[in-house]
């Protein structure tokens, strides 16, 4: 009897591509160790660039197909040109897009179709604390809500919520994380 | 005597637009409050789309000059196209973006100047906590690390490793933060 293939794929994803990461990581746990990476330069003001090309994965250093750019900058308020999102709303983007993704990868290998799907995110900050004008006042944010839209069986999309739980950018900002910063002058 | 209007650009950073920000917060503490905001829509498997366009601050619901849009992906071993950065190296922009805004905003009102500032971030991520193989293994970074390299005067290099701490990004992720989500039923 001939294979199934349309059923190797839902929402998108190659579910075989993924049973192998799955299946190698399983086999040797030390494969599950991942280091990703950004290098970033100063344009002037609040304009500056990062690139994004090498990760190490599954035992290997590795490229992706091409490098991406990204840029950030600020509003004219906040001093900047505004040509580009500005830091704290690439955040918000990091934390929508791993949300997003995490639920439709989990979705599918539990074999849950998803039809649609998008989400509106807010945080607060109070620029008080990055000002410097109050000590007590935090400087990150204090708070961040997404709400998810979902298209699909109902009793489908009652599942995805707790899929949520999976992100690693939703458990690096609840969970918190270590940040080791040097600055050494230029050679 | 003509103003020197040269003197109120430091770093690129306009001095008078920053402060006029600043005494507008200080006179009226309220004015800090922040939101800043994206919306996401999932293109098809690892690929999904943000859009960054609104925002409210200093008292008033506020546009960007133009929206912004930023991809994210996974590259093909984590069953994605690769056609963009994956959402953990957005968390990596995000903050090193923000640290650099940060330390330049932050030394241009204190009157140190900066000729270059690059960086290098990186962060451990170990998969199975994302695929769920091991419950005690977090799912999000466990550490980041940054290095930047600074021209400039060694005297004033050596100040902006302080400045660093007033990044948004960089307090939101070393102090952790509440994420409130919600999935509906797509009307």
């Amino acid at each position: 009897m001939a294979q199934q293939r349309t059923a190797t794929t839902i929402n998108g994803v190659d579910l075989e591509t993924l049973q192998n990461t799955v299946s190698a990581v399983e086999q040797d746990p030390s494969l599950g160790k991942c280091k990703f990476r950004a290098t970033n330069k100063w344009v002037g003001g609040a304009h500056n660039r990062s690139r994004i090309d090498d990760f190490y994965a599954a035992g290997e250093e590795r490229n992706h197909q091409q490098p991406f750019e990204l840029d950030a900058d600020e509003p004219p308020m906040l001093a900047g040109d505004d040509q580009a999102a500005n830091p704290v709303e690439h955040l918000l983007h990091a934390l929508a897009s791993c949300v997003t993704t995490s639920m439709v990868a989990h979705a599918a290998v539990r074999g849950i179709h998803i039809e649609e799907l998008e989400s509106e995110v807010e945080g607060d900050i109070d620029l008080r604390g990055f000002l410097g004008l109050a000590d007590d006042v935090p400087k990150g944010y204090t708070g961040i809500r997404i709400k998810f839209r979902a298209k699909g069986d109902p009793e489908n999309v009652a599942k995805l919520r707790r899929l949520a739980e999976f992100s690693p950018v939703y458990n690096t900002l609840t969970q918190g994380v270590s940040v080791d910063i040097e600055v050494e002058p230029m050679e």
